[in-house]
């Protein structure tokens, strides 16, 4: 099974990445852009455990070691688990 | 509108990121994960335009900026355009 999580920075929460990636599309001339923010997918590939166990494990991965839960928050969904 | 970008590796290409997450996570009893891969999320706020403008445009600042096509494929969507 695979579980995908997305892990993006907190409204509010300052994004440096997100903000020279706009400016320099601007300075290229995709005028349009108004601003950027910029977030990460981590895709696990995991041995089949069922549904409920696997939400709970993912989840726990995440407070852990995948999301700064101070900052950032994530989501997750889990593609192919066994029932 | 918006138009959100997912930037991942090309399939083949080494992910160290995503093997360091793989094993860390292994180390902390995670046992059941076998490996990980991380890939980008860009979400560009745009001022609107017509969707099949809209599309050539982004598609163009991918190729020229937002990823490294080398070694990089990417997908975009594009929400609430005006049609």
């Amino acid at each position: 099974m695979k579980a995908i999580v997305h892990v993006g920075l907190k409204p509010g929460v300052l994004d440096p990445q997100g903000k020279a990636i706009a400016d320099t599309l601007g300075r290229m001339g995709f005028a349009e852009v108004q601003g950027a923010r910029i977030g990460k997918v981590i895709e696990l590939d995991m041995d089949d455990v069922p549904a409920e166990q696997a939400e709970a494990r993912v989840r726990d991965m995440c407070e852990k070691l995948l999301a700064n839960t101070v900052i950032e928050t994530y989501r997750f969904e889990l593609i192919g688990d066994a029932q």
